[in-house]
């Protein structure tokens, strides 16, 4: 097995496993936060416009992570500093 | 064992794992909002616009966590830079 | 062992995995959205309309997330992109 | 080993993995909606009849996860397109 | 090892193995359930008919699950098709 | 190692695997149904009638996933068709 | 290493896992069954023989499921029908 | 390595396994149960007989599963069948 | 390596970790059962000599789990029969 | 394989674990940090200033340690120090 | 690698885990007593005399089992007989 | 493979799950640390300055162990005294 | 590999390992017992002398197993028998 | 592989797994301290001068047990015995 499939299947197998176990920590932090809002606006209904901006603000830094996961996948797959490299040395030879 | 069907196990299996194992956490996570804003209509029924816009909102941003994973996993199936690579590679000898 | 055996190993595997663990997270939240409903019901039974009508919205975002894992599982079994270009190669040899 | 009792061994295997673990989320939450149907009809009789219906589309929609998960078992036993595909080439040969 | 031997061992295994992990869901779900029934009962004893009928489906939804994995193990003990069609090639050589 | 060794020791593994791990969620099950039961009998002793039936009918719902396992274990051990089928195979030899 | 020896290696380790995991669940459970017996005895002293009745009727099921375990673990270390049968064999040689 | 050595080191190691997996259980079981009976004194100290009583029966209960455990440790130890057989072997040959 | 070295290991490795594993369980319940007598004397401290001697009951109790992890652990570092044999065997020779 | 593909292969796994583990963390403690500003929001809503402010520090604080991981896996993809030697010493060769 | 390495290697080894496994146990139980010995006392000061006695013999008896643990890997390390054996058969010969 | 490729290596998967792991448990402490100051403005917003004062402190104290993973990762990267020791035997040969 | 690298690697690694899993327990420990001494001083600020009196000597107990495990890699690393033992040998040879 | 390349592999390792893991308890037990500090503050805010020193004091007792693993940490990386010593081995050949 040469090493570019090897490159390739590394490269395969961490941009799904970083997605998916990056998406379980923000998924139940924002449920719980959700729920949090939805608890608050029960209680104090006239509080809407401070608890509903607190909570995107919130949402926001939260999903910020999955983010974070999300763009390092991408760059294994579409933009990988080592399969270019891989593929400029083939390319070369 | 050839690098195309070793290329091709792998997004196999990752694909799967991907959606599988990214599909849990927003799976809770949504349970526990729609949990709590069925608790808050009980509680305060006279806001559920607020209340269902509120949850709408949350369960949409919960929702792209999964969705992120359902994306690499239909990438890795059907848009595989290094699949088409290593086709192109294989037609081109 | 060839390729087309090995291909057609991994995603009777996966397409089984798949739908198993992709099945826990929706099952346990979408009981616990009906444990809520009930609770709520119990609590405001006037507002049984709402209610209902909130849990069938939030069952349904739920249940998307089990269709995706689902939904991935069959493509692997009847549809899967790298075992149908193994039996064209197959055929065509 | 040749490939027809890898993919039989394979299924086998993958068949009864799928229904026991796939098992586990909806008992878990069944359970637990039933338990919440009890604690709600002990603290509103009145209510029996919204919540025995809306306990009944919730249990359906948990089931439904189980079933999936059924269906992928059985398709793996009975309907296995790899192994008819194994057989049709093993027969025409 | 042959391949009929391999078979065998999987069935078993696997036979094993579903009953067992797919009888732990429902047993803790029945658990559950059951349980709050006691406490429904002890809370509003006037409503024992209602409580007592919806305990008895909701067990036997929950018992359907636990009869899945049950059934799985006894087609792979007895009725297996995998190990029918071995038996088949060995006879007819 | 001759395959009828090798199904004797799947049959052994096995039938203990089947029998320990399937009585942990009975045993906790049950636990807390007794639990609840009696949590119910100091809260509404006049009651006691209707509660201590109830919580046979549950016990004896939680105990069949108990037994089923226990079946399976037997079966392996004193029933196994394929144990039968090699010892068949070694006699008719 | 002879087929006898693995065979009495599989019962000595099964035997005593069987028996060890098959104790923790029934442990748990009947701790929690007794914690509550007691918490009802300090809250309705009169309902003594109740409690107490139902207490042992419970305990007796929940012990039932660690006697499965050690039953087959007992079963195999001095009942094995496999390990009868090898000696049954070696000594017919 | 000959087979008395593989029977003994099997032996060694499960029987170690088998006593400590199997205490961590009734430890914890019972020190539920105990922590539950003082809180029951302190809530109803003229109960003290009662609650004592229920106590032992209900420790001795749980503790018997750490016997069982103990009693198949010592087995596997010292009156280990397999090894006797083993040494008859040896010591006829 | 030769057998008595074996025997050696297995039974350092087993004391070890037969100690360390069997004392969580204990510790655990009886930090548990001081915690609630504690409690308890805070609740009611003229109940304190019964709380104290059902205290030492348990805790003795809670402790005999250790006690036959530790016995294991020593019966397999200074009196263990299959080294005693190992021995017996090589001065016999 | 040689070791600049070795390198690289490592390099493309644990930026990507690196990630996705790290953000677990920080998810989950950001959407609690969220969760209790919304409730501190409704239950004093007029200390919104001090709550939003303390609120932003500490996502701050908990950002950081997710940003930690992401600058780790960064630098691993786009200036690993030992790639960079890796390729120096390929290019003075 | 000789039988006496071998020994070393596996006495380090477990002598290490025994004690930081061991000490899990104890730490969090003591952690446990403290606290509530610390509620206890803020709810009934004067009964300080009798919670501090009750807290060092419960203290003392938890603290025992990581004795146990820290006995016996100071045996593995200091006091090993399988080692003294070793070394008494390579001063021997 | 050479040794400097296998230093680097380790240094590489080192350094990613150092900082990987080593940020969980200050993500989840801070998150808890934060969470309990917003409640406690909400509680008593006149303590706002002492509240958040040990706040801070709280959160250095915390985010110390933070810095100290992060630490240890850079040395391993950019200051790891193992390569530098390699680098200057491959330089001084 | 000589036996030598091989005790030092052993002795590197649980020598980490100990202190690294033994710190766990305790921290946790102590962290609880901070925490409940802290709320006991808010419930009763009057009895600060017992209450800080307790917690220091509970805190040393707790410290103590963590001694122990920092003691154990101590001896690891700088006076471990095994070592000395080889050390002697390889001058002495 | 040489005997000092495996020294500082393990080294490397090592070092950077006891700084990680010894970090998860003490930032858990800290967050936990700190947020129970917070909560007595709101509750108390006259004891403000009490709670922060017992929360200093306490704080360093947790921060000690990272501390320690910090401290091997840097012991195995710059102070390590076993390297030095084949240094010294190294160096006098």
């Amino acid at each position: 097995m040469d090493s570019m499939t090897m490159i390739a299947i590394a490269s395969i197998i961490i941009s799904g496993i970083t997605t998916s176990i990056g998406c379980i920590g923000p998924a139940l932090g924002e449920g719980r936060a959700v729920a949090a809002a939805l608890s608050a606006l029960a209680q104090q209904p006239d509080a809407s416009t401070t608890i509903t901006r607190t909570l995107f603000v919130g949402l926001a830094m939260v999903e910020s992570t999955a983010i974070y996961c999300f763009v390092v996948s991408m760059i294994l797959l579409f933009a990988n500093p080592f399969w270019n490299y891989a593929i400029a040395q083939a390319t070369g030879l």
